[in-house]
């Protein structure tokens, strides 16, 4: 049973360049695309449904690659205490920081976390977000990482999501393993990793490299792990300091090394040869008030897919809008907004290995795509905020955000 | 007859700061505040509606004090081109910039004009904007700043929102006045001014003061036709140069300047004694990139009431949230939560010459306010774009912003 969607522009994304087709149709097939192409070119057929999209420009549905949506507690005291002029040592002394939103994702109960989750993932849904993924990293037990990932799980279960897991397990020394971190990652590699894996709660393996965080040998040794359990491995890298973790991951086929501000040419040279993508957060450095740009040049230069996420978290970036980092991967790391775009659909397909089916509108793929009232795809990056008229179709369905 | 809303916490921004009450009761006698206090201290009375807001944090609506939301035409185009790689130079010689603005602006009739204002002003009601100002200054002729107004004044009719008209005729030289500055001021001063006040349209006059636009010497002849005319002044001022645009403001009792990052104390002086506001614009200080900060130290120092506004434009600031620019005046300029909530609120009415009615829940005002799903104001300010629940109350009756 076809469906016929037509009178429509498309920036299809295919080879992460708009690739557009004026004047579209697209014919839907089940949840896939069956035929893309002009509309004058559109094969003879008997559709169920026909859309009339009224002069809509079509994307793919945007794929948010990097989330720790699920938290427990609350930062914006931290917020508002930071611009009093209360000092970070002070805040970290009395249990600010992630050592409070651990705490809190601890205590919280399943449903707790659930209910925050869902209102922050049906702000993303209601932009047009189609595909998301989460991160565990809160816990930093096996109890609360498995908690989280299952939160993660019904995330999936209750939106029209597709919702991928990562697990971050090494995210931070946890205070009961402090002074102790070579000891917490042996058991994040024994323990933590292969029993959610056994639970199949995980798709992907994260962790923290800086010296804030993780060594590069405590990772390796995480990566090890990953890789025995046939997970694919994703790496934070190069945020605040040159540590050759996106050198590390490019080693260990990771799929994608994110943030990346510090990262080396011999780096970019390493995750061009391992096909990783740059995964870019424009969020964390704005409301850090970075200076040091993110290498785009170079990454451009040696052809590394370059994607863009919101990072949404409670700490850095507390961002609910994925359109919005459109903006800032324009305004401050001067992507353009063609870059941008490729960067929350094809590259971000690519970042969570889920190019053969998402992030560009090419037949075959899943009929997941953004229908939106506006003059031309450069518009998604150029308005600050707002809500951009639009409807929202995954799987050939149309999506009723409220 | 009274309403009586209650379950709610109120940040009523009395004397600009938070002056919380918790478990708020709040009266509206027709359009305005009848009581608010401690619901324990609520006086008995026989309401004819009640509201339950379910444990709402209440703020007075909210006020965006400097927008240019009525244009013609798309610099979206523009804004890609930039991030391309063509040069300022190139666009303007290909009649881009704030000249392709005019020319669209001039082109446009009342109708597109209107349609495209109201789409963005909805943008901003949808936020809790209760009260919107609105500057003419891309039609730059009689016939053509008259079709702004009276799409402004259209605005007030058809929303449910206070709007503010503001002439900024003298916002650039029109291209028929090219290297004839003096002459157009002249012509503003004699016909422009005078006509449109004569008819109704205007409520405040605006001027840009900066190497681009005009001079002091021209600007002070656009306030003293104003001060003829008996109507308030406003001034872009210091936005890319010191030119001392303020202090001129000041001396002419202006309710406002804005912009401000290059005003010196001697500046800062001026505007406190004369009780002008500085609004602050962080929306085109992140998008121009800008380093230089408004010297915010100074104006707390001298008392300076700030406020902080959209800049809603085409050019340099295409920002459709006002709420995004609470965490820009944070994050950029680093305001506190509750100086940028006083920006949006209590100041803004300042601004506007409306603080007797408007800006804050203090008995006699309007019953004007938003009633916000959080847990703290500071959250306002905390996340990064997003649609946070809340109900929007404008004279005492609930707006239905789809
Ligand atoms: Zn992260
Ligand atoms: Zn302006």
């Amino acid at each position: 049973m076809q469906s016929l969607w037509f009178n429509c522009h498309a920036a299809t994304m295919a080879g992460g360049r708009y690739s557009i087709i004026e004047d579209a149709a697209l014919v839907t097939e089940g949840a896939h695309i069956a035929w893309i192409g002009p509309r004058a070119e559109l094969p003879a057929g008997d559709y169920a449904e026909r859309h009339d999209l009224e002069g809509a420009w079509l994307t793919p549905g945007l794929i948010d690659c990097h989330t720790h949506l699920v938290f427990g507690g609350d930062r914006s005291g931290e917020f508002e205490q930071r611009l009093e002029g209360v000092s970070y040592a002070e805040i970290a002394a009395n249990g600010g920081g992630i050592a409070s939103t651990v705490r809190a994702t601890r205590e919280a109960s399943e449903g707790e976390l659930l209910s925050g989750a869902l209102q922050r993932a049906r702000q993303l849904l209601r932009e047009g977000v189609t595909t998301l993924e989460v991160k565990s990293g809160y816990g930093l037990d096996l109890a609360s990482e498995r908690k989280m990932l299952r939160v993660i799980r019904l995330l999936g279960d209750m939106l029209p999501l597709t919702v991928r897991a990562t697990c971050l397990a090494a995210h931070a020394v946890p205070p009961e393993f402090a002074g102790r971190a070579d000891a917490y990652i042996e058991r994040v590699c024994r323990e933590i990793l292969p029993e959610l894996a056994a639970e199949g709660l995980v798709d992907a393996v994260d962790a923290f490299c800086e010296h804030l965080g993780f060594s590069p040998a405590q990772v390796e040794r995480v990566f090890v792990a990953a890789q025995a359990l046939g997970l694919p491995v994703k790496l934070h890298a190069e945020q605040l300091s040159s540590l050759h973790g996106s050198s590390l991951a490019a080693r260990y086929q990771a799929l994608s090394a994110d943030h990346l501000e510090y990262m080396t040419e011999d780096d970019v040279i390493a995750m061009a040869a391992a096909g990783s993508v740059a995964v870019l957060l424009p969020g964390a450095f704005y409301l850090l008030r970075e200076t040091r740009l993110p290498p785009i040049e170079l990454l451009r230069r040696h052809g590394v897919a370059m994607a863009v996420a919101s990072d949404l978290n409670p700490g850095t970036s507390p961002a609910l809008s994925l359109r919005l980092m459109l903006n800032m991967a324009c305004t401050s790391f001067r992507l353009t907004p063609e870059e941008a775009l490729a960067g929350v659909t094809l590259n971000a397909a690519k970042a969570l290995g889920l190019a053969a089916s998402r992030g560009s509108l090419e037949v075959g793929k899943l009929a997941d795509f953004v229908a939106w009232q506006i003059r031309r795809p450069a518009e998604l990056a150029y308005w600050l905020g707002g809500d951009l008229p639009k409807r929202v179709i995954r799987h050939a369905r149309e999506v009723d955000h409220g």
